[in-house]
């Protein structure tokens, strides 16, 4: 049911991140399934809420590095800057302010 | 970001239940937020899927009681018949294939 949802334009490989996405105009969120490790570089946007389904997150938001596990939850505000690593085997959803987000493919 | 999403219009009081829906043509995504705590008697309807993001909650799915804890998810087949038992402080998210499981209010 959710792996039938449109996937995001992300600037990795299918094979490395599969995304499935509910979008409506108050925002976006994409569930995400780490298929093999990627690191997330530093950038920023609007705000963003995201909990762990699986697999442990390492995320460095405005400086301060904490891994993240299942039930865990984190806010990022507006305009922080933030950065992850994520291994494969971790799924993760998260909510986006902005409704654009990403692009669907 | 989150309580700023439209409400569903649910058979509680809106001092014991609070929502924040995001909906697409695909389907429904409910973040609940209980505060007083709540019965939700048996019922079906197509496939549902869901994750706790705090406290404890009590379903019953297709006959089988267990308690769901931060970072577990279940998944309803569609037309399963299934209850639950949620505590004031339990948060939860799901996710309902069927884009108008509940009116807006």
């Amino acid at each position: 049911m959710i792996t039938r949802l449109p996937e995001a334009d992300l600037p990795f490989p299918a094979t490395a991140v599969k995304t499935s996405v509910l979008q409506s105009e108050h925002g976006q969120l994409v569930f995400f399934q780490i298929l093999d490790d990627v690191d997330i570089p530093a950038h920023s946007h609007k705000a963003q809420w995201g909990t762990v389904l699986e697999g442990q997150v390492e995320l460095t938001i405005g400086g301060e590095t904490r891994m993240y596990g299942p039930g865990s939850a984190y806010y990022i505000a507006p305009g922080v800057v933030h950065s992850a690593r994520a291994p494969a085997g971790a799924k993760v959803i998260d909510f986006f302010e902005e409704p654009d987000r990403y692009k669907l493919r």
